[in-house]
């Protein structure tokens, strides 16, 4: 019998959690969160905004209440104010308790950019059940919004304020959306927003916002960019990223990896043998580089949790954590967006430290038999390494369908497979499920003879 | 420069051809085919018939004057006599024609079950474009029709044909549709084409027919079954598979491998080393078993083709066929049915000769995070060797975005993956593609616990 603490019930906290109850009901698991609410779906929240999801206690997957059904007691608001690993002990709400093993699933918060006057009201982010509340009632009473960001929240924020009949207007920094595609795909990307949404969507990019300015209330009323652009809007989303909750652990001597979340080894395990952290809060692994990265995503956190859940019981049974690849889905309206693994752009950067030359093919094809009435194009690069003949990465836009062609590939680079696996590839294939060579065989064809001349 | 010449026009020789052709321009390559059209997508002739495509010229991927542009002459309606290995010559009606390298794509015909009378007039079957223009005014003037078979096309048809209208009684000397797929999951098929069109269909298993009766004018009447069954119709669809054209290549000395198709080797080669095999007509190896097999789809033709073309340009550069994973995928209107691998049920026949110990899971879950709205069950069953651990097969019943999962199994089958690949497997995630946790996950998950116990 061990006493196993949780702190966080987001994703990864609840994942590990419920594994370790499950795989042993004789251990004691407790969770603490500083939240009110346990296991929220997040990545539902841009849906629930829109509309399409009509009530918003749908995106809890699991209830305290239901926790405790399964013998897991949760501790909702219930601060995290110190670690004491020489202990194993925790102070929570200025009390002590005490563990055999730790699991941290802190989680991550907004990414605040530099911005003059950055809280003013109708200011918001996304990052809980009662934003999303609170910018769907904004929106209601809106005809102008401002998102400050260009990735993946601001997407489906931005199609769910079109879908509800406001006006957009987006500033990026960067110069593109999504620019964890290469630059030639993040432009479609683009032009697939601006062509669905012409008169809806203005996108500025290669600006910076450095101050918002405000009626006599405190109302946010404008954002200025560095360059003197004015943009006014009834109210602003901060989609800027987010950055890991690490401060009490660093401050309690667990280490931190380069990426600036917590320092974890294959099981989970963090510089402390019994404490662990899963989930946003804890760095992650490229698979193909090998290189520490971070990225926060809900899947992520579910199979970080999983393996810390199942390694703090211990008991003989260990799994390890292989790393990420960074996949990604996204979509605007019709348009799906959808990616994994190393874009080409960033392999080129890697080249000379991780001893790749990457060659890629880019294939605009339909996505069905090209003699179905509901055939669409799709567009699909394939990145790999001309010295190994791997495969290192895939990026496809088009419609829903691109995922089918993602998941081929992320089932490749997972297994370190060769273009030459993906050439013969017996894919499934019905007239409208894809044309009779796939797209993505096209492109690894192509692929092929660049790897050949 | 050589002369490469290709007996047949399907996707097979089509592709064998152009790739031979684009290697190396200076090659003299030529098609002789016994039908009046070239490069003919036959998967598209259900959704023809349905009235999806609107004219089946579109189904015409290519034709001889296409052909001919790319510097190859097509020589239609050239029936193929007799094959000469050790003269390097064909005879095509009735005149030799002299080869250093012979590409045989000459593909498979439908397998005429012993009934009867099954000569009748309305009696067909669905093999070529002509087939297809005579079943769809057939259709448009009928009220009933029976279909002779329970596999892919039949259930493509049954499709067309209750969208148009018609009353489809369904024939299958089986105990259940599409039985390439285990016995529960084959039960899910079929309820699921009775849900849908309860009033329309009607299905009769485990019956064989022996007889057609028909009219004074000789016109299909009904069919009576074994068991004394009698089902009349306007017209009757033989959708009872089809056997590879081999007769005159056996005749020439060419070996046949025991499927009964044409042996080849992993470079397309058959007994003589330049003549070749390639589509319906040659034998196929499972990547699983690495044991003999036959299947004709096209995807398969294109992929054989594509390699025999370049073996038979030779030049240095080969390539290599690795075999199929008779991966497969169709739809009875929302419902999709796709698998790849072996099926449970056909791992446990196999499971002494090859040693292996068939387990699986199976999990109906939402295909979508649960909270959308347009979010639909899906049941997926994965099967792994206890053994080894690797994964051997995997089949879904659901919407069409089965096919993201399918497809995603295969590429681990294809490089030999394990259940552990899987677990971690970093697929993209957004609430309307998938589920944080995919249904495939979770699977894997269940077949984790078995492997472990």
């Amino acid at each position: 019998m061990k006493k196993i603490v949780v702190i966080g019930a987001g994703a990864a906290g609840a994942k590990a959690a419920s594994k370790a109850k499950r795989l042993n009901p004789k251990n004691h698991v407790e969770i603490f969160t500083q939240s009110s609410e346990t296991s929220v779906s997040l990545c539902g929240l841009p849906y629930y905004i829109e509309g399409t999801v009509k009530d918003i206690n749908d995106l809890i997957i699991r209830t305290p209440e239901e926790f405790l059904k399964n013998g897991i007691p949760v501790y909702t608001n219930y601060k995290l104010n110190k670690i004491i690993p020489e202990k194993n002990c925790v102070i929570v709400n200025d009390n002590p308790v005490f563990y055999d093993e730790l699991i941290l699933a802190l989680g991550a918060r907004v990414n605040i950019p530099n911005i003059e006057n950055v809280n003013l009201n109708n200011v918001f982010s996304l990052r809980s059940l009662k934003e999303g509340i609170e910018i769907r009632e904004k929106m209601l009473e809106s005809k102008t919004v401002l998102l400050i960001g260009g990735g993946y929240i601001a997407i489906e924020l931005m199609q769910a304020f079109v879908a509800n009949g406001l006006n957009v207007s987006l500033i990026e920094h960067n110069h593109g959306l999504l620019k964890d595609f290469d630059d030639e795909m993040s432009d479609i990307i683009k032009d697939s927003v601006e062509n669905r949404c012409k008169d809806k969507v203005k996108l500025h990019f290669n600006k910076k916002v450095i101050k918002f300015t405000s009626d006599e209330e405190g109302n946010f009323k404008s954002a200025i960019t560095q360059d003197g652009l004015e943009i006014f809007a009834d109210f602003c989303i901060l989609s800027t990223g987010i950055k890991p909750n690490v401060e009490i652990a660093r401050d309690a001597g667990i280490k931190l990896g380069v990426s600036g979340a917590i320092y974890v080894d294959n099981k989970m395990r963090t510089s402390y043998k019994n404490i662990y952290a899963c989930g946003d809060c804890a760095q992650k692994y490229c698979i193909i580089t090998k290189k520490p990265t971070y990225l926060g995503l809900g899947t992520i956190a579910n199979k970080e949790g999983r393996i810390a859940g199942i390694n703090a019981v211990g008991e003989g049974q260990y799994e390890f954590f292989d790393g990420i690849l960074s996949s990604s889905i996204t979509s605007f309206f019709e348009y799906t967006f959808s990616k994994t693994g190393l874009s080409e752009k960033r392999a080129s950067e890697l080249s000379k430290e991780i001893n790749i030359e990457p060659i890629s093919a880019t294939v605009t094809k339909k996505d069905k038999a090209g003699y179905m009435p509901n055939s669409n194009n799709m567009t699909i690069k394939l990145v790999a390494d001309k010295r190994s003949g791997e495969l290192i990465g895939a990026q496809a836009i088009g419609c829903a369908s691109v995922i089918q062609r993602i998941n081929t590939v992320t089932s490749l680079l997972k297994t370190k497979a060769a273009v030459d696996d993906l050439l013969d590839l017996d894919l499934p294939y019905a007239p409208p499920f894809s044309g009779s060579v796939d797209p993505i065989l096209t492109a690894a064809y192509q692929l092929k003879d660049k790897l050949r001349s």
